[in-house]
């Protein structure tokens, strides 16, 4: 039997997992900051919990889990022959009545409403966890992945989402990656398709206006007109499709637009708020401004129907990829499980995108995907039993280090530094034990010293 | 719809994850000190890969994750019906391909096949995450838990088992947990069963003489009678029952008994070289020896089907639960695979256990499970927009900080801070504000003092 595993899962091997934790550590940290905690949910929900919350496609591509013991036994004929026909039936809910996780929102609204009693609202809390989509896999798309989502819940206030493009810029300036901070607010486009009056085709006109950079201003109008807007509100559309500018003008300009539009308008204010508080709250004093770009984007419309406020997206400037990090303002978070009226604002950080933008652009810091620092050649059991007083010195000393056990050949040994990318061997044959030393191989630049476990470990640590 | 998680999964809130990333944290940190890299397998196997592997039991016990698409409409009347008797039929493989993870071995076993090529020998790896076992929950027994495996495969050397119990002895160390290490060999066990003619009842005996503190020596030698030995077997085992004094003097014991069984001396010299280079392999130098004793324990038996050389076992000396970690020398671990002959060694800390006995001695040190360090109050706009950059300077300064983020009731934000049990709490309003300092309350003394940002971090940082 030649073993494989599931279609779109993966094993991570020690140097992707050094990287993938040094990604998870960074983030965490940032998160922890600015208050967040952590939480973990089960990765099986019940299927009442989660069928429904994903659309229709959703339900289809939720893994479920058989039922364990001796369920069917007891199932009639019609029953079965049931199975035939569709899953979603009497049958179906004797065979599963747990699914994986899909996402950490819902297991996080869940959460919410099964331990209200327990939470101290506003609860900033931070999730880091795979989940699991029946997806056909393909390239960048996998059947098993990580989430690494943050969220406020219990605070309409604006800080929450300053705070979150403030750590948004935090952690992709830790990792050394340029990135576009891009920002919109649902209120806004809401506003929009009020005063043309054209609620219905709020997604169209997003995507058409989108596209003004590839195919031209014209174009643009024609796919409005093939949307079914009429030349009027073309007319009025137009300021908006050609809105260019500094953050400033083009909200000055949309401003102008929904002046009649009280929803638009607050729209236009909470993104005025944001962008002044993150990039010049510091106006007189000495906080940091941000190290990356925040953009209004109008043409922002991700996850429309869920997001009710503020809408983030992240792109990497230097690396052609989709969106790496994303979220929103939402109304009614935990409704669906008879707790409404919760709002919250969150973000989540697309960590196997932005591993593989770490990737390409090599931008791990060498001592954080280091593992063992230090090996200890073996050349025998004399040789090895002089050598492990050192060895357990230089790990009290705090220094990841190996003694090879076997003492095979020397060749294979410095094979085995080699591929761990230890970059310092040490050993000690008749010479060095005679004068209770050991020889120090610097494995990047190849220079050997003798020295004692002090200067080793001085050298080292 | 009230909402409820699958029986025997839990959620971990934020005080359970603090606790629990610490005691993940201190034993990650053992194993890189000593070399070892992390994995990640997948949380679906293919039910090839896990079937057959733990038992006729086990397989019961694996959870089975339906296939996703229309699979069942091709099937016919008979072998609808057919679900009804048993699912390890046609329709059962057409139904289910893949099933949770019940440990970390047999993944472990099968990723070290699958990147055979890859991988450097001799393969140090650790392995934290989750399984799964449809197993009837009870207080303890969970259906969702974590395993925290270490292993070194590809190498003979004892030098390995060394380092195990080195390992377990700082990890514990470092929780302040007293533990006795217990140790025993599986060759000791076989070379008796040998000396007496009775290898098909080494079990029985083992459990047998592990009564002897309770019910004597009589009742030991009924139970030996009932299980089937003579007496002249019984005769040769009184020694064996009867062990007792230094590890030394148990082996030497040990020893007498089984000069005639090669097997059962190497189980000896093996015992002794790693009681020897564990406790006083630094008899000539500095090396520290253990914290904690390590018993040689003849009665210890676990996993006897599967372990082939030492045996290790570790319970907590001042809380009564049962084994808090285990494991021992195996060979083999591949063959199941297609990959004879790869021989290794490991050790599993039973993390829950841990956070049981950690729980009970209250052993956690409160700076490794704080989370938020500083708390600014908010009294309005003006005020949060007076304490935002000093917010920001204290995150710089890398003090774990939120600002609250409404202007609520004073009551409510301090509740908010002892819920969290954040120790210092920030405020300013038109006192500190004229004199652009800060006054910072210790939540733990009551103590309040007016600092500048730049003092209030250096009391904190």
């Amino acid at each position: 039997m030649k073993p494989s595993i599931p279609k779109g899962t993966r094993d991570f091997g020690p140097q992707e997992m050094a990287r993938r934790n040094y990604i998870f550590n960074t983030i965490r940290s940032v998160y922890e900051l600015y208050g967040f905690q952590q939480i973990e949910t089960p990765a099986m929900e019940t299927l009442q919990t989660l069928m429904g919350k994903y659309g229709e496609e959703g339900d289809k591509l939720l893994f479920k889990v058989l039922n364990s013991g001796d369920f069917l036994s007891k199932c009639t004929d019609e029953e079965l022959s049931d199975l035939r026909s569709q899953l979603s039936t009497k049958v179906a809910a004797k065979m599963c009545e747990k699914g994986l996780r899909y996402d950490l929102t819902v297991p996080f609204a869940r959460y919410v409403v099964m331990h209200r009693d327990e939470l101290q609202l506003p609860f900033k809390r931070y999730q880091v966890q795979p989940v699991w989509r029946a997806d056909r896999p393909q390239k960048g798309r996998y059947r098993e992945f990580y989430q690494f989502d943050g969220d406020v819940v219990g605070s309409d206030s604006l800080l929450n989402e300053v705070e979150l493009m403030q750590i948004v810029d935090t952690v992709f300036t830790r990792f050394g990656v340029r990135v576009a901070i891009k920002i919109n607010n649902r209120k806004i486009l809401s506003g929009i398709a009020e005063v043309i009056g054209a609620a219905d085709k709020i997604v169209d006109i997003t995507v058409a206006i989108d596209k003004l950079d590839k195919i031209g201003i014209d174009a643009v109008n024609d796919e409005l007109r093939k949307d079914g807007l009429t030349e009027e509100q073309i007319a009025k559309l137009q300021p908006i499709i050609l809105l260019e500018g500094s953050n400033d003008e083009k909200l000055n300009t949309i401003a102008e637009v929904l002046k009649d539009s009280e929803l638009g308008m607050k729209g236009v204010e909470e993104t005025r708020y944001i962008l002044r508080s993150v990039c010049c709250g510091s106006a007189t004093t000495s906080t940091p401004v941000l190290h990356n770009e925040l953009q209004f984007d109008l043409t922002l419309a991700r996850g429309l129907n869920y997001y009710t406020g503020a809408i983030f997206e992240v792109k990497a400037l230097d690396v052609q990829i989709g969106s790496i990090t994303g979220g929103g303002r939402y109304d009614n978070l935990t409704g669906i499980f008879g707790m409404p009226g919760l709002s919250g604002v969150g973000i989540s950080f697309g960590v196997d995108r932005i591993y593989d933008v770490l990737n390409q652009l090599d931008a791990y810091p060498k001592e954080a995907i280091q593992t063992t620092q230090l090996l200890f050649i073996n050349f025998g059991e004399k040789e090895m039993a002089y050598c492990l007083p050192a060895v357990a010195k230089a790990r009290a000393a705090g220094i990841r280090t190996e003694m090879y056990p076997d003492s095979t050949k020397m060749k294979k040994q410095m094979a085995y530094a080699n591929a761990k990318q230890i970059p310092f061997v040490a050993l000690a044959g008749e010479n060095e034990m005679a004068e209770c030393k050991l020889t120090l191989k610097n494995m990047m630049t190849g220079e050997q010293k003798l020295v004692t476990i002090d200067e080793l470990i001085h050298e080292i640590a």
